[in-house]
Formats: structure tokens, sequence, C-alpha cells
């Protein structure tokens, strides 16, 4: 049997293999950098992979990102053109997302840092009550994260809008889509949410235009990837008052370096990478299958496009 | 026309008044305490009209509370046995309160206060991520809130529960009720929010008896009244380390005195009783209606049980 190529620095080898050998008992797993000889491997199962390696494996036939998304293949230089690349859709994943972007539009919603500065200051005071039906949400990305978020937040009585690069669908959610839609989109959006896949298009697409086109005393909230974010025109955003708050799970650099002003902003919620994170339990059969349809010369479900990268 | 008598230390008379007047054109309302003569005041629309003062309404023939609670209206000592009492059941503050419910489950769920702590360190770690299929809500009190708040927390998937003082059912929950069934009810629950009515038999329910029997690590978050809670078991809990963490939102003094220890305890989260604000917009027309009803010598909707007192 062909062997599978295993590497994160995130998730557990040995809970990976324990979970697909429920469904291919004699799997053959190579956790990197231990991969014996290169030629056996024809999957792999990566969350960024050290540069330059890809190129060794030649009878590679399929890479699955470890994650939602697959950025951190395409960033490699010599990709073999043969290779499948698929990533998994996990709905564990989706609910995890929808969970913490639904916590951070409420945190918002219910004015917590405000109450919490009062409560800092011992001291009781009532705010003027918040108005759901009001509350305009926007989602940027309207993939399969995207759109188990906006229905979610649309069932609670908030005003859901989402903006994708096509045209999409969404029950009780008004889409835009496309360059030409993306400032109208911002300018009825009060808490933007960050859900995109990193593609050239996308990187950089939270800069100080898309901010200035967010009303004043918006809120941005980023679960996509660091890099759709220029650091210094959201920070600026958030000093001059244009910015009301940010939520962010993601950064240019992860671990974020402990000197960058985000840590310490009042106004800037930092998490460490866990709106989501990817889970075995949940998402082994998805990737047992696509080794076993890969292993038998078929091609697997959920592939990317490598044109559009997502 | 009969008069009505409008009081409440929070609610605007002027915003009421303008709202009534969409449905009663001629309202003659009449705001504690220029109330003229006392005779013509045959409906009340108050919250904690301050004691002995329906004893002088001869004509009176109902009080309706402006929030969702009537305790206020029942430690009045003589109270008219001929009037009706009644509440506000307002799909708005139930969207209100399941919001910051919500908000408060998922702050626990999400381990917002380890990830603050984190932050304010500086320090980039990622915690075991939280199972939500079993995160074991437990709604105490299934009327109009409870049930909102425990459908919508359900349909999120997490694991809910809810017990009441009488048999109820609940799509997608658990339904526990009477006092045999509150230590099973308690035991499996992780997350413990509390919507009951204020009466003699739910004051003091959360105690140290009751606090015992939630597993270790629990939360509290209460929503229902102050004296649901004996703070000093609360508190002691929450020392000894079997409470994680409280989110609270109402207490046995209002506004919370400056120097009581919940200010400044970092397990406990003080709101100053905002999780669901009464709403002359969304209220304004089942006032109207029932005032229309008692003016016409006809018994209004949602009166509360003087037995039950809720």
């Amino acid at each position: 049997m062909p062997a599978v190529l295993f590497y994160s620095p995130n998730d557990s080898p040995t809970e990976w293999e324990r979970r697909l050998r429920d469904f291919i008992p004699d799997l053959d797993m190579r956790v990197w950098p231990d991969i014996g000889d290169p030629n056996d491997i024809e999957f792999a199962l990566v969350w960024k992979l050290p540069p330059g390696n890809y190129e060794k494996l030649q009878n590679l036939r399929c890479i699955c990102s470890l994650g939602q998304g697959v950025d951190h293949i395409f960033t490699e230089a010599k990709l073999p053109p043969q290779v499948h690349i698929m990533r998994l859709v996990d709905p564990w994943m989706a609910q995890a997302m929808s969970e913490w972007i639904l916590l951070q539009v409420l945190r918002f919603h219910r004015q917590v840092p405000e109450y919490e500065d009062l409560e800092r200051q011992f001291k009781w005071k009532v705010l003027p009550p918040p108005e759901t039906s009001e509350c305009a949400v926007g989602i940027l990305g309207l993939g399969e994260l995207g759109r188990d978020a906006a229905r979610k937040i649309s069932a609670l009585g908030f005003k859901v809008a989402g903006w994708s690069r096509t045209e999409k669908e969404v029950e009780g959610v008004e889409c835009f889509y496309g360059e030409k839609q993306l400032e109208a989109f911002l300018n009825r959006t009060k808490i933007l949410c960050c859900l995109l896949p990193l593609t050239p298009k996308t990187t950089g697409i939270i800069n100080s235009k898309t901010i200035s086109q967010l009303p004043r005393g918006s809120y941005i909230v980023n679960a996509g990837r660091g890099q759709h974010v220029v650091d210094t025109c959201l920070l600026r955003a958030l000093d001059t008052g244009h910015l009301a708050g940010a939520a962010l799970d993601v950064f240019n650099e992860e671990p974020l370096p402990s000197q960058h002003p985000y840590w310490a902003h009042p106004k800037v919620s930092v998490w460490p990478h866990v709106s989501a994170q990817s889970n075995a339990d949940s998402a082994a059969e998805q990737v047992a299958d696509a080794i076993g349809k890969v292993f038998s010369g078929r091609v697997p479900n959920n592939l990317v496009s490598r044109e559009q990268q997502y």
C-alpha cells in the first residue's frame, strides 16, 4: 500500500493515525521528517509543510490541508502540476467558527467593552439598549464557513449581509458580490466579519480605503487570515475612532510577536488562532475517504481550484 | 376616559406616552407623583412603585409591570384583591434576553476569561478546543424567556436541559421539573442560567446545597433576580474553585453597592440589569390593547396568578 505523509505544528499525529485507522486499519502513515522512501508517499495530510519538500515526493498525487485554508500550500514555489489540492470541509469546524464569530458579534452588539470599562470603575450605568434588527452584520466570504455564520447570525434577528467574489444566494442574507458591490456592502455594515480564503486577490482587502467605507464606529472581526488586514491601516482607524473595536484570531505573523501593538491595544482583542481548530474526531472519515479514492486512482472530494486558489 | 398611572425609575414616560398615543390618541397618562385625582386611575403601568400607594387608588383595575418580572408588585403589603396583575410578554425582550444569555454561555464555553488572562500577559497559548455537543447548559425556568433561550442555545448544538416547577416540553431540550428532579438537573449542568420568576419558592434557590450539586468547574449566569442567589454561598463556591465563574445581571441590592465584593472579583462579571430592557417600541401595542380591554370592562391578556406569583 502507498503511504501517507503527515505534518503539522499544531495537530497530533498519534491522534490522527488512531482515527484514520478506524477506517483504514493497515494505514502506513509517515510523520515528517521520518518519511522513509519518499517514493512511497502518494497522499500528504499537512499544515504548513516546510517549503521545498513537495517536489521531492515523485509519486505524490494529493495534498490535503489540515485546516480550512489552503494558502499555506499555494505559497510553495514548486507545486507538482498533477497533484490534487484538497481541503477539509468539516461540519465541526463550521460550528466552531460560527460560534466564535457569533461570540464576537454579540460582544460588540451588547456593548461588552463599554460595560467592562464601567465594571472596572465599579460604576453602575445603563447604556441605551441596542436594537438587534438594526445591527448590520456583514460577512466577507460566503464559503462553507461564511454561509453557516451568516445563517446563524441572521436566525437571531440581526440584519445580515454577505459579500463574495462570485454571485451567491443565502436565505435571509442580503448578498453582494464582486469588486463593484464591495463599497455598497461596506457602507451598510456595522460589524464586519472576515471569513475569506487568502488569495492574491483578497490579500490586504481590509485596508485604509475599505475601512473608510465602513460607517464611523464600526467593528472588525477577523477569522480569515492575518494577511487580509493591513495592520497599520487597522491601527490608525482604531486610533482615530473611525473603528470602535476589533477582534482578531489571525495575524500577519503567528504567534503574534510580544511587542506587537495589538496585544496592549484597548480596542483590540487578540486570540491565538483558535476560532476553529481542526478536529481529527470529526474529519477523519472524510480524510480516510479521500485517501481511499487517491490510492485506487480516483479523484477525491473538496478539491481546490488551482486558478482561484480556494 | 379613565386615566393611566405611569411610574418607573428606568423608563421614559414621554417615550411611553408617545408610543401609546399611536394606539390611544386621547390617552390620559398621569406620571407619578403628579396623578391628579387618584379616583381617575384605572390602569397602572409601573416598575417598582413606592410601597403603600396602590391602596390609595380606589378605582384601580389592573397593574401592568413594565418588565418581565412582577415580584415588585407582590412585595406590596396591601394589594387590592380585585385588581388584575399583568406582565409584558414582549418578543423583543425575549430576543434581548436570549442574546445576553447566549453571550454569557459562549463566553464561558469559548474560554474568554482564560484567553483574556493570556492576552493581558501578551501570551500566545492554544487551550484544548471546547466540544459544543458535550457542553451541558441548564436553564432554570422554562417560561417565555427560558424557552426562547433554551431553543436558541440548543439550535447551536449545545446539550441543553431546562428545569421548571411544573412539567413542560420544549423540543430539543431535556426537561426536568419539580423539587425532586432539581438535583439530577444540576448534576448534569455545566453552565447554569437562571431565568426563574422570583416567588417565595424560588428565593435563594441558588445556595450552597444547589451549587454543590453542580459539577466542579461549573458556571452560573443569573438574569432572573438577585434574590435567587445567596451571595455568600456563590462567593464561597467561586473562591474554593467549585465554581469557575459567574455572570450576573441582577443583584440583591440594585444598584450594586460600590463596596460589594462582586465588583472586583476576578471570576464575576457584573452587569447593571440590562440583559433585557423593556422597550416602548415593541411593547406599546400590547399595553394599549390591555388598557383598551380594562377601560371597556374586559379582562386583559398575560395575567399573572396571584397564588403562584408569576
